[in-house]
């Protein structure tokens, strides 16, 4: 199956690269052909975006969705002053344990259907809800039913009543086992009252031994080891990056760990947003990802996170755009995902506006049109 | 014909008042009866809210739909560093004369329409990006179409090249009376580099001798006297409300005008957040509103302005909701809008959540999942 759209006003190609008045042709789940509107060729379908936006599918690599339960009450209490310290991750396990697995399933495939409506085409998804070697595997499991970009997340934090260390072991041995078949990343939340540098050391490097790729999370909420450490194991990711010294920024210049900032998380949890100018202008990759889970970040909007790193980060509408597409395929180290161009898959977003700019320009206004994934009109 | 709208998780009805498991039956378009789900009578059609909340249809007290052209350059300028001024109003000016009525029409309709579907069911539309006086009635004309709330803004800006006090007598004069036929309100753009307070004083003692009602643009960049004059002269409200002296919130305190807030346009001006926690605890009733306009705020989400507030001006999510409806009907001296009651007008929104709080708790997320507009299922 073919499928033209032409007409577009406005084609975001990747990084701040522009062509107007384009055209795309998708072959099966690849893009097959990119050119001027006048000059395309013929399809078996045809998406006509008369004059409007196009740009690639959101990437969103960083994701909590294998959850049970709702902490609305506890968002309040912290918008009325109440401060966040992660514990309230504790509230989200035990719904999630209590869940039985089709629970947890239609929570995945409602919210991965909110994030496709909204323009999301791949999305990464870590357990870490669990906290038990059944409860972990069985949320990848679920997890790997929706998206190829798994990420084993036992160490999120250590559960009520467990010994950290022995949770560590736990979580670098028969959790790890039970999970790696599951999953392709592997990642901690290194952060003081979680787990500190020498525990994330041991997990990751216990689950680079396995076959999982690494990713982090850290320096969030304190500056701490998390983004060295990311960059010294050649992490794929080091994710918030929000309270960073001079050396975790040459850190992330140095190497190729992606800093993947999460505004959602800082917007809801009233905190300082990270420098992501600083960090653009150092040499480091950036991708924007929504965090989306029901304790600290509960958006699944990619132009929302968009919006925010215009605002209150330093980004322009195309750095922001590049680092919520190409950005968070870097943090996933693929390359077939979040750009336009002959041979990448045809995940496309056509917006109700007429230059991408929009996302920003426009803030919280819903402006996906139709989304486009691997080829097929999805919405 | 008669609706039924059952199972309702949660009906906000007004203020922080909330039925769990309730039905609401419209008549025609009026709501007709409230009570609990199990008891509801029969109607001719049914909307199963299958557990999920409903709230009052959003008032918007505040927008300028009627124009053309765009501003997204000059957003992305500002978000470089360029300050915001309010001179950009200009541009629109010159594109909005040169626009015919169908393409000033069209842009209402997409913009209401766009509204709609995010559970706005009132919306205010003012003048004001004409400036003459046939531009000015025209806009009025077509807003009309749309909206009994329409509202003269001909003092919004002094167009390039004209005398101050030469357009102030214009608009006080040959302006209005071909305005006042088609407007329900006037409103003044009170700020230094608009109209000073002697200015505004004029036009809107003009306007109410011509049969308006009242409404001022106060307090947006800097402390003036539009406030107080807004209280003054018995304003349905003072909009903007930024920079307030004691005196000023006294003033508000004392008097029954609204104070309407508008943080999409410090969002997308990276400005101060007005403080509506100072003025909710010293009794002024706040309304929120979009502002939506193509240069300082082109949001037309209802939802967005609520996850602000909270964020960023101390609002309670039920305060905040409560703005958002009662606050904008109080700034339109409407009770038939903005609370769920019997005899209210039957403009309902239904979320694709369990909780009002999700307006906050899951910002940028579209969760409008049906609109009633009237007593007919619009979206």
């Amino acid at each position: 199956m073919s499928l033209l759209i032409d007409r577009i006003g406005e084609l975001f190609t990747a990084e701040d690269r522009v062509l107007n008045d384009a055209a795309v042709v998708c072959e099966g789940d690849r893009i097959a052909w990119i050119g001027p509107s006048a000059g395309a060729p013929a399809a078996d379908e045809r998406l006509d975006a008369g004059g409007r936006a196009v740009i690639p599918g959101f990437v969103d690599s960083h994701a909590h969705l294998v959850f049970a339960g709702d902490r609305s009450a506890e968002f309040a209490a912290r918008m009325a002053g109440e401060p966040y310290t992660g514990g309230g991750i504790r509230t989200t396990v035990a719904a999630t344990r209590d869940a039985d697995d089709e629970a947890l399933r239609a929570n995945v495939a409602r919210l991965t259907e909110e994030m496709r409506r909204q323009g999301t085409t791949t999305v990464e998804i870590k357990s870490g809800y669990g906290l038990t070697v059944a409860d972990e595997a069985r949320s990848l499991r679920i997890a790997a039913e929706f998206t190829p970009e798994t990420t084993y997340l036992g160490a999120h934090t250590v559960p009520a009543g467990a010994d950290p260390d022995e949770y560590t072991a736990l979580a670098c041995g028969p959790m790890l086992d039970a999970c790696a078949p599951h999953a392709k990343w592997a990642d901690v939340f290194c952060e003081r009252g979680a787990f500190d540098g020498d525990q994330a050391r041991a997990v990751l490097t216990a689950s680079a031994a396995a076959g999982l790729e690494l990713r982090v999370h850290a320096n969030q909420l304190t500056e701490g080891p998390g983004v060295r450490l990311a960059v010294e194991l050649d992490a794929a990711s080091a994710d918030h990056c929000t309270h960073l010294s001079d050396a975790d920024v040459d850190a992330l210049a140095s190497g190729s760990t992606v800093a993947t900032l999460l505004p959602g998380a800082e917007f809801s949890t009233r905190s300082p947003y990270p420098d992501a100018r600083r960090l653009i202008d150092a040499g480091v990759t950036v991708a924007l990802a929504t965090d989306c889970n029901p304790g600290s970040s509960f958006t699944s909007s990619m132009a929302f996170c968009i919006a925010l790193a215009v605002r209150e980060m330093g980004m322009t509408p195309a750095e922001a755009l590049t680092a919520a597409t190409a950005g968070g395929a870097a943090a996933l180290r693929r390359t077939d995902v979040g750009r336009v161009a002959v041979g990448a898959r045809a995940d496309l977003a056509l917006l109700r506006a007429p230059s991408y700019v929009h996302l920003a320009y426009r803030p919280g206004t819903p402006l996906i049109e139709a989304v486009v994934h691997g080829g097929n009109q999805v919405h």
